[in-house]
């Protein structure tokens, strides 16, 4: 790549659509056991990381995805204590965890080291958190971590995974919502990025389906803007065990003691908002 | 153009970002004497009409867009009758709103007829309203139309235009929002599309301040999710004359008679919140 600004593009082809970024240089590379990942640098959008030539994030856009993966979560649980992440090797949403105080140990586990020393590199400030004496960094198999999880330990399960294709394609899989509802303890959420709410219906609606399958009390979707990923806009899907309702704590969130950039409860309380073609597709 | 796939790409350089569509050939196009229009048509988002190089709407996302341009503002007057829109020549703003039976009347002045005729052909859908008696279409400088507009004659403003460049700058003036004030009775309302929440901050800052400098009495920003545009993600912007509440008819849009597939009451509620990195920069 010349010094010139060129373009890093995107084709997603299921959805006939692209998303570029115009770059000015390549930062890094690296073949690991399970993926290519490339970072560059930016014209506008600060550092972009790319996995298998699919967007992973961008300096810039990242906060909408992070907030949205982790605040909803928490604040719709009474009082979470136990977290596991599975995926988040760029460490953005476990920074996002740990805003929470009452929050008492997380457990990160991502498939490929390589995400997060290169997330250490070049997206510094979302590893910040890294070192927190609550945090703790496993790289390993997520779908055999949460099948060998000590039932009713965990009170909430975030899983930040790349598609449903190569790696992470056992994370949509009904075994493994089985193994997270058994780790979850009563009340507990598990919350999973589900795709594009205007190209990956069906996604959601299977994901859906396999979470009350496997005993989840209820379902919610919550979209959001995600410029950098296939449409420009993204969702969350929450499951809950024992409970159907997704009332969230909001005095709390409207008092929160830390900063976000997208998210408030004013919208938390959006979020839960369903458009009317999902509502005709997912009966919410 | 070959029969084969190839990609339509919109590379907006002010945000360093593109966006692209997979078509398989180019339907039509005209040279106006005011822009360069190109229809193609695509794998996976119908049709698609480009306008100076910019996509301007496709079959498949402008629901989004049309709704959100005239429900808010229609269920945030108390009784709309009169209604002008600026620009909005593909006319599917125009069909949304007319779905509201109380509305009287609909003047539509968009500067240029070759848009409604290459809208009329390729996405006769958004036209399907365009005979109904209480719609005029008329093609002139929508500039012109507000500024000899009778005083206190209309109730509603909307002004579904292009970006603030060539034939649509003067949209974005302090004159213009003058005459628009002048023009709208008490309670009237304006509501204009306001580009990227998160590309155009300065934009949407600049209007906002222009349309208080004409006189209104409150503005407010309701961002929304928009595949085709830059970043994905687009917002409108009400300004109210004489009102300073956004509160709106909820019940009127809770037991609408129509149909609508982004817009219900709860996505109006949604639109209303502002995210956290908007209310700093806006004081929202």
């Amino acid at each position: 790549m010349s010094e010139e600004a060129s373009w890093f593009t995107e084709a997603h082809l299921p959805s006939g659509s692209s998303i570029g970024f115009r770059v000015t240089r390549k930062l890094d590379e690296v073949r690991t056991p399970f993926q290519h990942i490339e970072v560059y640098e930016t014209t506008d959008w600060g550092n972009l990381m790319v996995i298998d030539g699919c967007v992973m994030l961008t300096s810039r856009d990242n906060f909408l995805y992070h907030e949205m993966m982790s605040h909803p979560a928490l604040y719709t649980h009474t009082a979470p204590k136990k977290v596991v992440i599975i995926g988040g090797g760029d460490c953005g949403t476990l920074r996002e965890v740990l805003k929470h105080r009452e929050v008492e140990g997380v457990v990160q586990c991502d498939i490929d080291e390589q995400v997060t020393r290169l997330a250490e590199r070049h997206f510094p400030e979302l590893c910040e958190s890294n070192g927190d004496p609550r945090a703790t960094l496993m790289f390993d198999d997520g779908v055999a971590l949460m099948a060998g999880m000590a039932p009713e330990s965990v009170d909430l399960v975030i899983v930040d995974s790349t598609d449903p294709v190569g790696p992470a394609e056992g994370l949509f899989g009904a075994k493994f919502y089985e193994s997270c509802i058994r780790a979850l303890r009563p009340g507990g959420i598990l919350v999973q990025q589900s795709e594009s709410p205007l190209a990956h219906l069906d996604l959601i609606r299977t994901m859906r389906s396999y979470m009350r399958g496997a005993g989840f009390a209820a379902t919610r979707t919550l979209p959001f803007p995600q410029p950098c990923y296939p449409t420009g806009w993204w969702s969350c899907t929450l499951a809950r065990k024992g409970v159907t309702s997704f009332e969230f704590r909001e005095r709390g969130a409207e008092t929160k003691q830390f900063p976000t950039r997208y998210y408030n409860a004013a919208i938390h309380r959006a979020a839960l908002a369903t458009p009317e073609f999902m509502r005709s597709a997912l009966g919410d």
